[in-house]
């Protein structure tokens, strides 16, 4: 496997898609097997992570060590060691009650975040996440984007697989991500993603996030459907990524270029997606969720077949996380 | 709700998919859930069964009333209250370990199964189902398929969403089963569906089951894509369903019309999606398990969207039984 991942070329990732590997064969799904995991570690170390209320919710979960930094501020986080409320370790965290509205929650979570921000929680970005149990449950407060995995909320996405049909062949758009980025600078991504800011619907995010991202105007981006989600649970140390991705396919007519607006994509190219499979399945030079969002692809447009070993394992795995 | 299911026309179908309901909103995914609930009944019924094992595997789940049918079989069924097994209710029923081999199992399995079956296993086959722990698990033995909910043994098959696309906008064919079929007859169903025999692969199933029930030749079903899979799990009264069903597209030309070989079908007819969408919505006009492989074409196609409350309950309830 090449790596470090993320010092490759547009050379080095062509020179994969294109390699025949002798060992390789369509039916063998552990390279993919590899991506998902990538996307899902630690899951033994669950236990160490406290539960996050908001009233009777769960807002998320809490590394006990990053938990005990909470502690010097009783007048937003109360700790219990009740068990009552299902925790193995027993013991909770909660907003405290007198924190009545998600406005009231959210000003007095920023100041604590503010507060540890320098010490812990780096590359605040000033951009807000909605903190909610579950997608269709109301929103309990906002949440800077950078503390989202230290609270272990739920995070939602929306990824579009950008691809164009020529000659009867399929062509995925990749875009490498600049140097520049805070998180996985110079890896592959999709032609278009984003996070799920709290004031916008999936569909408008899309559109919003082809023009930044790829210059998709609406004309062209509104065509886009969404096609399912995927899920993923992530523990890295005291941060627990808890993502929902909404999937998106965008057929693009043959003679359109992407053309990134916002300085956050190196280049874009079009890829046969039977070269993308081998880069997906030999490297990890694809930003990590992505790789799920296009094994999600693979499946749908019948890339990978129920005669491959694994089959059944492997689309499970792509809704590892709690999908709500 | 127009009922009862079985007894209506295509006109009846027809009509309710042009009629505007008042209180219908795209956006209400209620209709949907109903029908998925429709395949996932019982499910608090679980520890009424025992489950059943040859050597270590679970191959199946039975319902303490059938399975004291068994006893008078202690050749071939052993029974035992020992719960190290992990069997809730403290028993679980075993094959014979003296029956080593699969082609032993058969046939063992199958004497009782002929003996039991005038008077407790309606509508014998004789059509034999491969008895697996999961899809790529080696086969236990084989079974007769209308013995296999009273075993609980893992199902699979392949179901087809045959569509035409005419004038920018997607139409499924549906098929009217015919009058004379020993299950569900009358009621509406795929273009091509069948369950999965031991001997033979999903993509080459689907081009057999293609030829016989819609009369597509192969130069045309080659081009089915498998696109993933749904799963259920229904309890009625000692049967016990675990199916896990592959789907399939195909895009038909726009010229084609399909024509039913094996007398399984009374006819079809071309009805666009939104037509599609509500027959499902307002009926149980369709064979319960089509609605799932339907609503799955739904998510994959744009019909359903992450703005409609309920969407990611609505596409994990989709994989409610042992996706494995």
């Amino acid at each position: 496997m090449p790596s470090p991942a993320h010092s490759f070329s547009w050379d080095d990732a062509l020179r994969v898609s294109l390699q025949e590997y002798s060992q390789d064969n369509p039916s063998n799904l552990s390279g993919f097997f590899e991506r998902v995991k990538l996307c899902n570690r630690g899951s033994e170390l669950q236990s160490e992570f406290l539960p996050f209320f908001v009233g009777s919710d769960i807002a998320g979960y809490i590394h006990y060590r990053f938990a005990n930094h909470l502690r010097d501020f009783p007048d937003v986080f109360i700790f219990s060691q009740d068990d009552s409320r299902g925790s193995g370790s027993g013991g909770h965290v909660s907003l405290c009650p007198s924190l009545r509205t998600p406005d009231d929650r959210t000003k007095a979570v920023a100041s604590v975040v503010e507060y540890l921000a320098e010490a812990l929680i780096p590359g605040i970005r000033k951009e807000l996440y909605p903190v909610k149990s579950s997608f269709d449950s109301p929103i309990l407060f906002s949440l800077e984007r950078a503390a989202a995995p230290y609270f272990g909320i739920k995070v939602y996405g929306v990824h579009m697989n950008g691809y164009a049909e020529r000659n009867g062949e399929e062509f995925l758009w990749i875009g490498k991500r600049s140097h520049e980025k805070s998180t996985f600078p110079g890896m592959l991504d999709h032609l278009v993603a984003g996070g799920l800011p709290h004031d916008i619907a999936c569909g408008e995010n899309i559109i919003k996030e082809c023009e930044e991202e790829a210059g998709i105007p609406r004309t062209i981006s509104r065509r886009a459907i969404p096609v399912g989600a995927v899920s993923y649970m992530d523990i890295d140390g005291v941060r627990f990524k808890r993502d929902v991705l909404f999937c998106y396919d965008l057929k693009l007519p043959q003679d359109f270029t992407p053309n990134n607006q916002d300085g956050e994509v190196e280049s874009f190219k079009l890829i046969p997606v039977p070269q993308v499979v081998n880069i997906i399945r030999r490297t990890n030079f694809f930003k990590p969720n992505c790789s799920l969002v296009i094994i999600d692809f693979l499946f749908r447009h019948g890339y990978i077949k129920p005669e491959y070993d694994g089959y059944l394992d492997l689309l499970r795995s792509l809704k590892s996380g709690d999908c709500s």
